[in-house]
């Protein structure tokens, strides 16, 4: 069976996103436009510099994400939105969308399809990993979704890009989640974040 | 003019202590014993490998800390107590220490004097620069007083040693600091830790 693993970008003082998430700012006061470019400038300005980890965001036998990281906060978006990666997402797999809101599995291009999970967190990566046969699970995030995942002892891995201000507000990751023991496995410096991944001892 | 750096452990989730300090256990509930042993096994369990960072932290024209760095929360430390140092601490050189017990200086073997400072962060920070010269002045915390710092603005350099745990609470680093624009100076993983210094830009 593969790894549960979790994969986030975060402020230095802990927090994924800002206050005031909107249709149009999903990434709310994050300090810029509220899109997320500020957060995820390592992706964006210096893709080069981060293939390896940008890549290993798709790679995965099936992920999980939670209502905010596929879609806006408000609006249509559980009938009408099919995620912001497009026609033909990354994943190239099955993407359960933790949600409230029912609907039938919307199938992409590429070999994604993104199932949309009203039952909480445990069925969902219950589905995920028998879609994911011996292939890793991906928790997508946010915060919000990770941190049950975390709280819940369901994850083996927690990938952290750990990225160069603060917010001071907002959603924070590990908000509510018991303390952790963790074992760093890796860490690697890059010019505009630093990437941690840590297994989940306890 | 030197800079103006603090330094400073923290768990993943942004704690340098949990709560409960005590004067047994001056880094309260932490995971381990109290004593800081675990925030810091960086230090203690690893030492030849992090050499740089550790001798960093004695490498300044002056110093200043917080009163719960210099001694135990309660009891007659003002009086009696001369730091967690021994008799020849490391930093042979001034070392400002915040107090509201005012207390004649305390000279120490080696070149290092602990003066006692109940006038705030800046007339500590104004003593510390005018005492270093050209040469820098280390924070060297707790996170109360580096908060301080970076709140008022005078902090030019921030070194953070993350290590791979969460407390969940405690005394956090950046708690009531407005957002703070940084630079990403360097970072170097460790086994047990990963250092990352940052410019304080805004």
């Amino acid at each position: 069976m593969g790894k549960v693993i979790c994969d986030i970008t975060m402020s230095v003082d802990g927090f994924s996103s800002g206050l005031n998430q909107t249709e149009e700012r999903p990434f709310g006061d994050d300090g810029g436009d509220g899109s997320g470019q500020r957060l995820h400038a390592w992706m964006f300005d210096t893709p080069d510099e981060n293939r390896a980890e940008i890549e290993r965001l798709a790679d995965a036998g099936a992920f999980v994400m939670g209502r905010n990281m596929f879609g806006p906060v408000r609006g249509g978006w559980d009938r009408e939105w099919n995620g912001w990666w497009g026609e033909e997402p990354p994943f190239r797999a099955p993407v359960f969308v933790l949600t409230h809101h029912p609907r039938e599995p919307q199938p992409m291009k590429g070999g994604t399809t993104y199932h949309f999970v009203t039952d909480g967190i445990e069925p969902a990566l219950a589905q995920a990993r028998a879609a994911a046969g011996d292939r890793d699970v991906l928790v997508h995030g946010g915060a919000h979704t990770i941190n049950q995942y975390l709280a819940a002892g369901l994850a083996d891995e927690l990938r952290l890009h750990i990225v160069p201000f603060t917010l001071g507000t907002g959603t924070r990751l590990f908000e509510g989640v018991p303390p952790l023991e963790l074992e760093q496995v890796s860490s690697r410096p890059a010019t505009l974040v630093t990437h941690v991944t840590y297994r989940v001892l306890s």
